[in-house]
């Protein structure tokens, strides 16, 4: 690989995984890498504009789902989630040793310049409008845009 | 990254993990990428050739694992899984918003000339048989052959 | 890619993945790969010293959550762990096909060469001391020391 760039895959919604993404991208974007991050299925709910939970979507599936899979204060650990009890806990330690929270790492990556992306295909499937998304979300992709951008990348499917 | 080439390990037998791994596989062959998939361990059942349940193996324990993961019927969601409705519903969610379903994938998938490989040791751990796997699968091999077939393409792990 | 050079991100504390983690690592290494792997968060336990359960670490939840984890005896698997007895099944599964055990696998990378990183941030927030790591691990470097390792390698998530 020549460019210092860095492509990530967010798929997962889970806590930690998401903390891993921004930790890896601020820390890129920090060095002088291109960081770019497709957010897609779980991950979606990672950039939501409403942090809590809602009914949104047309269908009775979607909006099921999107109630459950709430936003970005909803995010479970990976494992001992214990009713969303350890991510509040796990934040709790973060501060403690001064190491950045999710929040912060979202708001350091952004300021790094790290441009974030959204899949198209999940947003039709979960009924995930634009307008729910993170302002800072520069694009709605789909599959090609992100192998086009990736392909000289170190790419990462978390 | 100088060649367009999409090398994907499918470790994960989960549903929603299933449809990433074709999406981007079908996406990248479409526009003219070469695609390999490696499929191993969980990831085996989603190119089994019995999609239900059956009791196959030697060992009393393969027999277990077997019947428990089931075949590409029964890939489980990686959330909110619900005894397996979840993905029912969900695949009802892909056909309402036109969005191809799994099996319409790895078809379309197969049709662009995307690559399927199954793993070796997975299949020697678990007594899964050759004729036991899709017909499509091109040969079983080993990880020193996939990862020179990996070498100069972009490399995810699912 | 044009260097023969593996890069494994591992950031599971699952069984089944830290098996695949090792697969990769050592298969690479046999033939002629540099592999350098770097274990973060829940991956940490796969190269703790103590291989058993203990309450390390200074604050109440590092206590719980270290305890929680236990070392590489305890490891799940990522599906069907009922309650920890899956891992030792899989392990004499793997045994009963002459395929190497994860304790075999992990003792084979290492005499291939392939050199074990610790992240210093999750150390940081899971309060675990260097010392209680492998005294195999080369060093604790954090994300921008992994990038430049990883630029030109084929780098995975696991």
């Amino acid at each position: 690989m020549n460019a210092k760039k860095l492509s990530l895959v967010c798929f997962s919604g889970d806590f930690d995984k998401a903390v891993a993404v921004f930790t890896l991208a601020s820390g890129a974007a920090a060095v002088g890498w291109e960081v770019n991050i497709f957010f897609t299925f779980w991950g979606l709910n990672v950039i939501r504009k409403n942090k809590g939970r809602a009914f949104t979507g047309q269908s009775f599936m979607a909006r099921a789902f999107n109630f459950l899979m709430g936003g970005r204060k909803h995010l479970p650990l990976s494992r001992f989630n214990f009713a969303g009890i350890s991510p509040v806990l796990m934040t709790g330690m973060m501060k403690g040793h001064n190491v950045a929270t999710l929040e912060e790492l979202i708001d350091s990556a952004k300021a790094l310049g790290v441009k974030l992306y959204a899949c198209e295909m999940a947003m039709n499937i979960l009924e995930i409008k634009k307008e729910e998304l993170d302002d800072d979300v520069v694009d709605i992709i789909g599959v090609p845009t992100f192998l086009e951008q990736s392909q000289d990348a170190q790419t990462l499917f978390i």
